[in-house]
């Protein structure tokens, strides 16, 4: 069984290599608050005090961190994961990043005789925990068979979308349906309320037709309520359009609803609800009618 | 069972009838081309020559027609179906009009002794023809109930979304989040192309998770094949939109991607596209791309 | 000397008939609130009692209404202008409306023997007052001619744009262009302030450059002191602006800026703000930037 | 009088650079292209073979280059300005960068003992040429005043809009209004145009009022014409207008519109019409309208 290193034990890392160490793997865990490299011994992990220290000797070495220059800086740094680990281990990247940046460090990677995937994953909190998420995944064919175990113990659906940094435009993609969707709905919501229409009634007259979604399906609810715990929360999903949009006009595409879906995003962050989760633009669509 | 005048026997009136004539009804249909009432009689119906004929003596009329102004004459005109229905009948429009229109049309149908329900579809012309359309009914339960048995015969989903006019604002919702997921695909895929990724693929990877929806589901394939045979025309999607816009601004409700939208389908509708599937979307995301 | 009757006294047409008076001419004025007939025989009008009273025997008759619907009822009407006045008589609409109304009275009133222009304004109240409006005025060269003095009396810049209806089209555009100029200059502000440079110097360098504007040198001031007295009061502008994205649609012009300020215009009215001046489109720029 | 050393000889440094000649500075200039220090030297300049010749022992120097990456590297990197600068020396950068690169550059200069200004310039090649360009300056005062007599060579505006990174900023601001207005200014035309109203004459009768603009009054002319010969190329624009959607994300300011404007822009460019004038974004609504 493969040996793996897990650098950044957040919300999502935390149980991710929880999952791992529960699936058998012999799992050493990083991260800078030594509190979470606390919590992860206590679900059986081996404690790593440094990079180094959770890189060396291992076959996989997953990060999972806030943003591009984090990786970046993880992963081709001086005292990084490339300086420190083994050859031919595997780097798996599980962050959110800009593509470009993904197949940057695949290229310096395999110039240095490493393996590299970039695996973004989508799911939420609740999908790290109970081990559903879904993982897409951009790297060389082999790397991805080495890390197909691997990735089953953290998700349930697994896609192999293309080469190097693939995996995070698919996840930009991703990124761009749901902030978009999750408006059209709360813009209906609002819209169905305003003309007297009970939006739960209405929901299930749409959720059948081509208007039906995940985001209608499973967050409409609670969006009539106004319960906007997070879930996956605004400034989160701002980050990731930030880089939805870069990736964009990097490669020359117009993407008019999902740059208005950005403005909106950022704006709800801006009025200090990056906390809430990202179907909290209703308030925005709300405000914005004066209701 | 009870007698019926169905007024507008086009791309979707025509099968309608067709079905109810298929489940039993007695109908008399009527149209201005008399070539669709031609092919009607030889459904089985019995051909209609004026509205006065189609309406009279009988106990349900159903309109299915292209506009607002289209329902208001044939509802109030002078030689329309209020001014030849016999007392007490209960009258269906299943065209999809404004909201204000309905209601305007339902206050002076019961002043006249009227029944009236706004009862507008979704599902195209293939569930017009398989009897599997959505139908949002709108107006008082006990007309709804006396209508059921003659829904039932043309749609699969029946829902009493609220009083007159609830059928239209659900219909306007409907197609704001109809417009706006199409967008989103097409800004996905043309996004996804222009990295390299294969669309079919991340759509596989996407399909599952939040980004997931029926236009997803059932559009993208086409959509990446760009085949944008109808299915739902631009044009009436573009109409519907209009429809969707003026509701909108009358009730105060700020739609800021449902009005992003409506515009780029008129972009389409005014570059000859309006024949074409609504999904050609994807081909002004291609242009805007340099594509 | 023409013989005018004036019809609606409000804040725009009060001071436009008092502005008659004072050049000379033969004004009956009519309001449907006597109060403002009072007043504007306090200012040597001649009251009239009715439609019919003001516009009999006269030679020319203007109206100043609020919206589409008032316009072409007060033309058409049964007991509107064309049924009173006299033959040969040149009728001059000053209100905003949309385009397509001005040319279908028009050509009502020339298949019934009347002079017809439309003549809208902008200038605001105190270009009423001050006898300094321009006017944009779309008809027959002929009629334009016999005009000319009584817009003289009430303008400064007066410019023949084209046969009936092109002075709503070019008022719509005016429309178009006054809100995306405001909106430019909202955001401008509010992104300077955010990075703390004072936006009153950065104005000052900008103002000599392309970025030049009357809004920029007019309003702006106002606008970084938080003074949105009006001025053009914003639910006026967002009538114009529902005129314009109406026209639009009809002529098939896909105009995403305009439709984007068409719907921030909109949020503003929704939320009550719709008496200040339509600069305070900052406030909702503010707003959405948390500031 | 002061020495300079300018580096950056493009077509916008190059007559810059010649102006300071004509004026009588000891201008040594650089550019990676020998031709254009070749150019230079015919001109009167003196020409520098490498960055550190055209530093050294200068009083101020002045970088004209792409990108805010060019700008850094040339600023901060090993074999850059202040690495080779004599002690006490004024640098300033007059390309258009963003305000967080500028402030970076400004702070490491400072620290290093070098007085530090970001002057972007507004004006075209024309103003280049003719020494009429505005400068939006940010940084310590006393420096602006030494380098006054340096920038009245080169331009006829010249203000001090505030601290390190201010002159980036408004600059910033100045390309969002410019956007939008030209944006504004396309919509109107297409739909004047589109309802048959003559632009040049409906332009000037807009032109007076608060309609009226730089845009209007100096592009509009050539728009009507379909003359998109530069003046300001789109793909430099473009350019800015990444600037300004980073820096507006950076400080959380939401800018609907500009944000709007820039997708456009990023469409013109892919295109392939980033060598046209910016005012292209014509050929856009045009294309978006069918005509």
């Amino acid at each position: 069984m493969a040996r793996i290193g897990f650098i950044g034990l957040g919300i999502m890392g935390g149980p991710m290599a929880a999952n791992l160490v529960k699936a058998g793997f012999d799992v050493a865990g990083y991260n800078r608050s030594q509190a979470k490299v606390q919590r992860f011994a206590e679900a059986g992990g081996t404690p790593a005090t440094s990079v180094a220290d959770a890189v060396r000797d291992r076959d996989i070495i997953i990060t999972c961190l806030p943003d591009s220059p984090d990786v970046e800086d993880m992963a081709l740094g001086e005292d990084g994961v490339f300086a420190h680990a083994r050859e031919g281990a595997l780097f798996i990247d599980m962050s959110t990043i800009r593509p470009a940046t993904a197949r940057k460090i695949a290229e310096a990677g395999r110039a240095a005789g490493f393996g590299v995937l970039d695996a973004p994953i989508s799911g939420g909190e609740r999908g790290a925990v109970e081990a559903t998420l879904s993982i897409m995944v951009g790297g060389e064919a082999a790397d991805v068979e080495k890390a197909r175990p691997v990735f089953e113990a953290m998700g349930k659906t697994i896609v192999h979308v293309g080469p190097a940094g693939a995996g995070q435009t698919v996840k930009a993609a991703n990124q761009l349906i749901c902030a978009v969707n999750i408006q059209a709905v709360a813009e209906a919501i609002v819209f169905l309320e305003a003309h007297e229409v009970d939006p739960a009634t209405a929901i299930n007259a749409l959720s059948g037709g081509l208007a039906g979604s995940a985001v209608l399906e499973r967050r409409s609810a609670s969006m009539v309520g106004r319960d906007f715990q997070p879930g996956f929360r605004a400034k989160l999903h701002h980050k990731d359009l930030g880089i939805l949009t870069s990736a964009a006009r990097d490669a020359g595409v117009t993407i008019p609803l999902g740059a208005g879906a950005a403005q909106l995003m950022s704006a709800l962050v801006a009025q200090g609800h990056g906390g809430l989760d990202n179907t909290a633009l209703l308030k925005l669509v709300e405000e914005l009618s004066g209701r």
